[in-house]
């Protein structure tokens, strides 16, 4: 109970910033917020304003976290893209921190730029969620990463892990495996030899003890795997088209995949997905790419109370649901 | 008061789901919203989050429909355009749907796509509204155009209809028809020959017993009609522009035309109007296009109550009002 | 306490409609909103709904807006630009006020056509409030820049301010100096000889006694100044760009700058800058430009409250706040 206000008014930037245990604390708050993600809940953010800034489209991220917002009673301000704002006129993302900051409890932020999270919680005086900045990081999506595993399958630890496409540029890629790393499980990286984990993530997984592999083929390491963590290998990303032709194939997951899998091995992917996941694998039972969009909104709304709600009123919620 | 829950949880995709009975319900429904449209209204959808997917602009069906939300106590979350969400990065729609179902209580949907309101209802867990897919449906606007001529005109039932303008390409026209052809009523559809009603829509009218007729020029039939219903005629329907400039005159409504049609003869639009009304038909009493967007937002609180609210909060609104 | 209802279900077009009496009104209700802009507010406006209809991107006008109705407990509905309305289909603006004032208690506009919002009131059944109009009127804004003024010095009367940059096409300075010819200031414009201030302007502040001289160099007069306000010196404006890059470093507020000004002396800018000031002046405590953005959300609860909150209510909030 004691670790439970950790996250009261502090912004949210890197997956290195947490240790499991904090991670295991949000965990329980999000699995508390289960039961109010469907329907009204208790109104712990009310008359509080999250502003969600959005400088590149989303629908996943921003939706959820507005939809968190308003299921705990605050509301939402914020722009969807960049020429909504004063952006288009030429003002730095400093300057409409500065400005934003006065407006609202928190900052939910998206950012093509490296660093830009990092940047906006340094100047902003309320806490900044970092919702996706440049290439790397991506916090809140390997937080809900991860709960699904737990939720799915009852625990992270020991368990077989794949992770399946392009590994060098994915956002997403770079969080979870840093946030796995906290967690004593087995890493297969699945992806072209051009697609590789980038070698300084490589390097820190090393020192951090991380066990991992490297395979170029999901289909011979498929019968080994609890989870299938699959993302999209993007065309623009392979300097010859005809060599991402000869590729893509080894990297999608099809009702052929799924029939070699363990029938309780889970199937996730970040969304949007484009055709890295057959249509039909979304009726096999180890699809649980959607229901991850559910424990998103959870724990999201995990966060979001954890950093601004009145301490007395959390403390009775987490009370009441022992 | 026993068809008053006909419509809990269920979706709104096509008028012809529609029967005389549910309408008039709904009509009783919206009747009571009036006098909560113009200010706080009972709280009926307290906690709920409507989720407003826009793939294409709108100001009055998307704004009337998150204004029924607020008024009612509820919360809105989603885009205004495609280019904001995951479709920019080819998520399809049904993938859009399986995810914001986990964000909402129900989906309000505006698609360029034909069947699109009817494959996003089938894959949602949650209700569906149709606020205009394809060429073909938008039955929420058939519903409030009916309810104007109720509210303006006292009944429905044995009044002139003349339709106006573009019949064969209008979304709006399609759904109208179809929900005229539950009444008792006589239909004159006014257009040039190249913009006359679909051969489709013509055959199911006449087997449903539909008394209409085809006229060429709105200046004979103006004194015989009960309700003007205009329609835009768009430039780019006609391969040839000339035909387009000789055409368009015959099918804009002046105020010559207002002088030779009954005192009581109300004439609708769904808006935006080009230059299909001259702005000098707004002074005349006849001109009802303007309070047909008030009903319209009456309409649209009655459909999310009845579909969203606690039936026993909705009896006792509708008790206290009787 | 008599005047405080002047602005029940009023307006807000121009400065020219406001006298110094009512200004102070409206500070006096802007200073006890100052507690509530950083919480939860009091609830005064809960049920209402305030379109904010922005025909030009903006940040902190239309996000301050969308603020103070949510701390205050109301609701916002709107677009952010032209291309997600009905406008995209041509609809004038005539026609989607029409519209929009039957879903709404107040109408916020930002449009780009001189004339726009006094148009909007005109038509309009709920009032409409100027959030900046063709290159002349953005009352809100000139209303936030005195009040800054009044509270980082104390007083506005008696004091030397100085109005740097585009004196003839920003539409902020218009605007301000109207309002700022209510009090007994000094007023110093400094700016190159193209962008003087529009002679029309020059002639009324005349009529009206106003104070003032015109000035081509920032440097020499910075000692005097208790007031610097920065406007932006946009590069279109220059027909010859050689004369641009000539003159615009006479204009950019620099830390040099601010060691001739006197400690007291405050820096104000409308935002966004692009650099007109450099960013080493933002550390000094001379630079008030950000918490201006935050006065900026409390004159603007106290805009939203004097127009629409129930007169008792009000009077409740003024009398406890003593």
């Amino acid at each position: 109970m004691t670790s439970l206000f950790n996250l009261h008014g502090k912004d949210i930037i890197s997956v290195l910033d947490f240790d499991k245990e904090l991670i295991e604390e949000i965990f329980s708050v999000a699995y508390i917020m289960e039961k109010y993600a469907k329907s009204i809940g208790p109104s712990l953010l009310k008359g509080k304003i999250m502003a969600s800034l959005f400088f590149e489209p989303s629908t996943r991220t921003r939706l959820s976290f507005e939809a968190a917002m308003y299921r705990l009673g605050g509301n939402v301000i914020g722009f969807t893209s960049a020429e909504a704002s004063s952006v288009a006129k030429g003002e730095t993302l400093s300057d409409t921190i500065k400005t934003v900051e006065n407006y609202c409890d928190c900052i939910v932020l998206r950012h093509p730029a490296e660093g830009a999270a990092k940047l906006a919680a340094e100047i902003s005086n309320v806490p900044v969620i970092n919702a996706g900045s440049g290439a790397q990081e991506h916090p809140t999506q390997a937080l809900l990463d991860i709960y699904t595993i737990k939720r799915e399958l009852g625990k992270v630890d020991g368990l077989e892990i794949g992770i399946v496409g392009d590994l060098k540029y994915g956002r997403t890629v770079h969080s979870l495996v840093y946030a796995l790393s906290l967690f004593d499980v087995n890493l297969s990286f699945v992806s072209p030899p051009s697609l590789r984990l980038r070698d300084e993530i490589e390097e820190d997984l090393r020192k951090r003890g991380v066990k991992f592999k490297y395979y170029e083929d999901i289909e011979k390491i498929t019968p080994n795997l609890d989870v299938i963590y699959v993302v999209r290998i993007q065309k623009e990303r392979f300097p010859d088209p005809a060599e991402y032709l000869r590729v893509k194939g080894s990297y999608k997951i099809t009702s052929s995949i799924i029939s070699k899998a363990k029938p309780k091995c889970i199937i996730l992917h970040p969304l949007p997905r484009v055709d890295e996941i057959s249509l039909d694998v979304d009726s096999h039972p180890q699809a649980k790419y959607f229901i991850q969009t559910f424990y998103g909104l959870c724990i999201r709304m995990a966060l979001l109370s954890m950093i601004l709600a009145d301490e007395e009123d959390l403390k009775q919620l987490f009370c009441n649901s022992g």
